[in-house]
């Protein structure tokens, strides 16, 4: 493989590295906030400028008149339209309906081959590529970080769907009686509503002030307005009450999110990460428990369940990747 | 396309056709009760003589020794194992870990391909070559008769999975309480046992005979032991307070089935069928409207639902265009 270039263009961070190897191994790459200014064209002319400096700094410097077009792929915390990049909304940049893509083609011109992909997609594909499911066909990713997400390999490719939303797990539904909990998708009783870290927090905060819970997490973390979800996984892995009826009521309903997604994907790895998970092994355990009770036998047979590998890296190489195996496209 | 032979081996009966053009009209078809004798090699010996007598009696005759062999889909009611076509089980025929596929190829020998599928795989694939989803690349399609089967399309291929199970939406759950349904499959609150048609039957019986329902569907049905979902679905359109709780209390538990289901895969055709479904117009109506709120705007927005349109040609249709398609391999 020569070289590719990823971005990873979340809600606060802008990340890039250049690979050359099949693998995951970053030969250089780059970090910086994204700050204050989210405007599209300022934000295409930064990362145009860090692909440039990655192009050449890399061994081997940047491409010549003559050769192939540098694959660039860009992970982005957005919804797409369309697989030109076209972005529908994007709540962490405040954009709607901006020609992402094209706007980078335009900017980086034909020595690149530029591809857009949701952020978690290319997360995805990054642990397929390089990390918890390489090798596998058929792969679920679940990551819980703030908010749920989740990216879908089926039969060795990447499910894009019929307009590039496939895996919205974070909007399934776990409850629809009438106190089913407010999503700021405007929807209720999606599972993102109860486990996603932004409620989850709020939730522990309320709890906690609320002195319903005289809670081992209170002595964990130091002091009650500091209690967070990685403080209540530690306290319930101690026995707390509190912290145990809270995962206890929350493990059942992300354990029957994953399963039911599973008896419909049938993948061979489960792969669970994001800001929350990675801090609340106890949770992760539980969760995994319930799902081995919840899941059809038929589809845990095939099945094992993996913590993300590759960190801030995957959304980066993934993206690369993709970008590499030939669905980037060069500017004009 | 040249002649492709396609089999549907149900629960019941045994249907076949000879398909030559591309679209879904049979040129020669087939139906005979499966009966008693289930023993596999019964049924290969049956199905072999029905697949020649159709290669025969096509126009144009049966295939010549210089030929290429000719294709041979079989969609059969079981859990696969393998693309090969080894049953793991199949409660329907009685079967545990029969290689089926084998076994057929090794009778029809090198003159035919042939290729084995989950029947409700090969009645997805049916709708989406000549059906109800005509054209459409991400498919999922749900069939609720006695059980409830689901198959999904995604990006054009069909969804296999790890080990042939994908789509198993049937035992999704919607209840993980502790009075949860409990269903065949050995599991609690799938979906299969509130709506699939065996489960619901029962239920109908049960509440008429206790007179807890004294119900319109009782005088249209004429008997109360008579009654069954076309009755109370028509009771339903006239108003009747029973069977409108009954479907009120089942129309969302279908409907979440479906919203989390296209959450993950993002479709862009809906296709329902199966006995239930094609007799009950009122409860498929509330389950689009309740459907229309519980999914989320993005995943509605490229979806349009349909009913399924080959009935009982699907599975024949299908299973022949799947091994036309190149996925059936020659015997010995």
């Amino acid at each position: 493989m020569s070289l590719a270039i990823g971005i990873d263009l979340g809600g606060t961070n802008l990340r890039a590295g250049a690979l050359r190897a099949e693998g995951g191994a970053l030969e250089a790459s780059h970090r910086e906030l994204i700050g204050e200014d989210r405007a599209a064209g300022a934000l295409v002319d930064r990362i145009a400028g860090v692909v440039e400096r990655l192009a050449g700094s890399a061994a081997g410097g940047g491409p010549g008149a003559n050769d192939a077009p540098v694959p660039v792929g860009i992970g982005v915390a957005a919804m797409l339209r369309d697989p030109r990049g076209t972005v529908a909304r994007s709540p962490h940049l405040g954009w709607r309906d901006v020609p992402f893509g094209r706007l980078m083609r335009e900017r980086l011109g034909p020595r690149f081959a530029v591809g857009v992909y949701n952020d978690v997609n290319a997360v995805t594909w990054g642990e397929a590529v390089a990390g918890a499911a390489r090798g596998c066909r058929d792969v679920l990713a679940v990551y819980v970080g703030t908010g749920i997400g989740g990216g879908v390999i089926a039969g060795g490719a990447l499910l894009d769907g019929a307009t590039c939303c496939a895996g919205e797990i974070g909007h399934v539904k776990v409850r629809w009686d009438d106190s089913a909990a407010p999503c700021n998708c405007g929807g209720r009783g999606c599972v993102e509503a109860y486990v996603g870290g932004s409620y989850l927090d709020r939730r522990i905060r309320r709890e906690v002030a609320a002195e319903r819970a005289r809670t081992q997490a209170i002595r964990i973390a130091g002091a009650p307005d500091r209690v967070n979800a990685a403080h209540v996984d530690q306290a319930a892995a101690e026995g707390d009450e509190w912290a145990l009826a809270l995962w206890r009521e929350l493990a059942p309903m992300l354990a029957v999110t994953l399963a039911n997604a599973l008896a419909v994907l049938n993948s061979e790895r489960l792969v669970l990460g994001g800001g929350l998970l990675s801090r609340t092994p106890t949770l992760v355990s539980m969760v995994d428990s319930a799902l081995r009770i919840v899941a059809p036998p038929p589809i845990l047979e095939p099945l094992t369940v993996a913590m993300a590998e590759l960190g801030d890296d995957a959304g980066v190489v993934g993206a690369a990747r993709l970008a590499a195996a030939g669905t980037a496209v060069a500017g004009p």
